[in-house]
């Protein structure tokens, strides 16, 4: 089975999968992190908040699809021209962020389809949550047919809410789980980024897409050296 | 005081320092190794196994040197040539692998003294002691004057023993333990590799120049996510 | 005669031109695809479909340059920035994409005028009929003064035609033929994708503007030596 | 002081400072540029009409920051996307081009915001004036709170005033000095583009914000040699 | 079955194979080259007249690791140093120049098995011949253990016999065909560079390691477009 | 003429020619450093000291071709090996770093004219004078037929008199002025480094291969605006 039907369907089946900021531009990090010993679900190639060029999310897909995991790229604009140049590198799907409505998301997944007319079914097609608008038309985002996974952007929410990227206060932790119920109980999938420690209390609030950082891995495995930082 | 010296000081007062391998050709990965909070004595640009070229080094040392942190390259050869193209790439210092007898780690400390006639004592000299042949001619590497550490490289001696880089086997272990014990007695720095969960029994051994790679790091943060690898 | 003023001349004179997609983004395959032996009057650098980023445009530019063919870009988009940016890459001209009306293209003649105000007319600019929205303004588009060439991408006018980017489909043939024989009557030049054996068969059709890949190139060469695929 | 600090506040001081865009792609080039001896205030990273590209700009803005030389980039449109993607490069702040109404600059301004709601002021927020547009509604742009410095760009504002570039002309040259006068006379900061030699009569018209290129450097540089070009 | 077992079986049974080089440093390229519908065997990544760096070597080593066909690294110098980093970046094997003894050849291979000493056997080893010297030293070569291929450098063997790199002369001919000859009959797989419309006539004459041209693939291609060079 | 053929010539009429370090790994700066205005006769691209790889080369190379100006590349190293390689990257010549004997330079120029065996006077070869060593046997360097120019390098040769790297020292003048009669007395061109404002008295002295850096230029440059280093 394909990488990108393994991922989908463990969506729908409401399995967690593991899905990993590759956090730089390199293909040979991506080689690593697509190893089985890693347990990776997915990798994404980050062309929002990273650095990656064309040329260089195209090396970084070849070296995920290498060991059969699952590569997706965070869009940097959810524009047609970026989806469909972005489609041809050889990726397995999309993470569309800057979403306020549902008729933006339908328009992406148009254009998937425009690029894919036969295997649409094919590719991943993953939405960013990540505001206050997104959140206020969360039913119209459910409504959408061929959405695999709801990615609530903490951050990005916390900050659209007043908070300044601050995503600890209740005001925006209610709003996630407000998210993570409602997609759960549309039968969607959904998730969020997870940090040292909280994986299981995110998987028993709902969320299935979990999101990691290679700095967080870093981050502990440095600690884990007792003579590191002596 | 400069990160050169920083390091310098801490092999001669014998502290044990912690040298990352960033394993990957990438500086913005570098910059993360060289924060404070990783607690990093000095990053390894590794130019003997790893891949990157000149020009990459050259990123690769502006990151860390951003933080004050110490930047090794270790060299693909000894060659003079080698020696002072990669010093000219704003780096603190060298680690000299492939040596069989001092008196190639005296011609590459020449090499050095000439690149920076003023200051040589400004840059960082390893050397690896990786070979049977090395291990033999030990006192002769010892009696140099100007070596800031002794880098035992387990595998490659593993190998030269006639033990295809298991070096787990006792006889590779005692030689092991042999290096790390006259170096010590000779007032010598001296280290080696070392893996998760065995920092503090290495330096219970004498090492004190404790090398790390990234993909342990990695594989460390992975595990500590119970959701990763379900 | 400058490159871009033979290659307009030789649409002007209705001469068929090869255009080339060098498919891949490497300075030292443009070069070679610019040597007279292999003919061709035009290399294509593709931003839309293809992976170059700017830094490298650049380089394959300068390719091109070297042996005095005709280089053009295909744009990832039509905004001002991208024509204006692109141009300055040292490039003859750009192939403009994703356009539904004649009043996209006069914005984007503007913004190539806007950028060479003395010598646009050095400069080759066109345009890309591969909608049906396009094809139903075409007439507009003949109204406009200044497009050196349209050039008809059959694959999208497919799918915008509800096919699915079947492009052999009778419909879709047909479009291209009235097209091509509107753009002609309009004494306009026009072209379209040629693909292996049927280069002569569409200029007899009207195509001038002869669209090729490297990849079809490869493909005859390595059927060409019975050994290949023993 | 942090660059981006000092560099503000010698404009609110009415200070010259003299901004260098480095013209080339090349990290160690900024390095060099961004030495104590060179006396440049500020590198500008030139994603307008430069070719580097994202991970360009994060080595190349690394290598501003070691010398503790603020880095700016130009960026290559105002959109949200590209304010937010660039702010993550490691610069200290931006150069928002292709303006023409103060709601722009606005918008542009709360994009920075958003990015950094604890420390917007840690960062170095510059528009150009480039058009007759912008020239118009320059009383709209004064009130704008948040603006380092008004860069008046004379070659665009010579072609949208109909005179193609040449910024010669006494019209465009009136236009110049109005927005000068007008945006000193509100008590903020303005600059243009310094040629050889015409410096100090720049200063003495009101410019603070002093821009030069590379590219004139090394034409000084070279001239001053007389076996140069015998 | 994986890509060196197939390709070394394919020599050991007599069977040509196609060896393309690769021409250009894109991993994009590879990937294509390394589609089945290409027929080809092995894809050379030539580090010795090409210019590849070794980061690019990785790369483009992945993207025929992706189709399973095998990879092969033609060394810039038959050092220990080059052999060992360059096995280091992912590749099948490696083709052995600038040899003009058997001992030579002896210590490349021991080297390959100092770097694999558990599966040497799973890495390709080809050796040129194309040298006065190494063909007169060529009963020596066939009695090492271990090549795979005897692979005939004809411009170089033209050059070192007094030639100028003209190998159609007929003293340049007889040695090809001796060291095609006498190393058959040693059992041993032999070959040589093929140009078009002489792969069938090098079969007859003995060669199986059948390497070949992207550029002349790409001549052929253009050549048959009858517009092309019109 | 060929860029080659005109620089050659200038040197065997004693005429001056302008050699410039484009100092940096930047293409598109080497295409503006080769514009006739900045008057220079040959672009050096530095693979000794600087950073450029073997791919940057070809397109640093490329970039001087444009304008017909000589473009000679720096070895890291006399290897037989980097020769080949490097006159493959589209180069007009070298220059050998390295040499104390007259042997060596004999072997470098053997390596070209096997490289060049129809036209090995298309190429310029210059070796680098540059150690107490080579100084010893310039009369045997004088004796060989072939060298375009013997480049004094004043750094290396004071570190090899022990004067570390101090070149202004009457005993190194000495043997530079030594150098340049004895070499202009074998009707052989010769020179070296040129610093800002004795380019006349290095001409008066003997020097025509007139030596320059990028960075020397761009500090005149920077020096000339009254404002910088305000």
């Amino acid at each position: 089975m394909k990488a990108a039907h393994r991922f989908k369907q463990a969506l729908r089946e409401d399995r967690p999968v593991a899905v990993i900021n590759a956090d730089y531009a390199n293909a040979s990090l991506v080689e690593f992190l697509s190893r089985p010993e890693l347990g990776v679900d997915a990798v994404m190639l980050d062309a929002e908040q990273g650095s990656p060029d064309f040329e260089r999310i195209e090396d970084m897909a070849r070296a995920a699809r290498l060991s059969g995991v699952c590569v997706l790229v965070r869009l940097f604009s959810p524009e047609a021209w970026v989806i469909e140049r972005m489609l041809l590198r050889g990726i397995d799907g999309v993470i569309v962020p800057r979403l306020d409505t549902a008729a933006q998301a339908r328009a992406a997944l148009d254009v998937l389809r425009y690029c894919h007319p036969h295997n649409a079914d094919d590719k991943v097609f993953v939405v960013q949550i990540e505001s206050a608008a997104a959140h206020a038309h969360l039913d119209d985002f459910l409504a959408v047919d061929g959405i695999d996974a709801h990615f609530i952007g903490p951050v990005d929410l916390s900050r659209s809410m007043g908070h300044q990227g601050d995503y600890a206060v209740p005001a925006v932790q209610a709003a996630v789980d407000d998210i993570l119920q409602r997609t759960r109980a549309a039968g969607r999938a959904v998730g969020t980024m997870v940090k040292p420690g909280d994986a299981e209390q995110w998987i028993a609030r709902g969320a299935r897409f979990l999101y990691f950082h290679v700095n967080d891995w870093l981050r502990i495995g440095s600690r884990s050296f007792p003579i590191v930082r002596n």
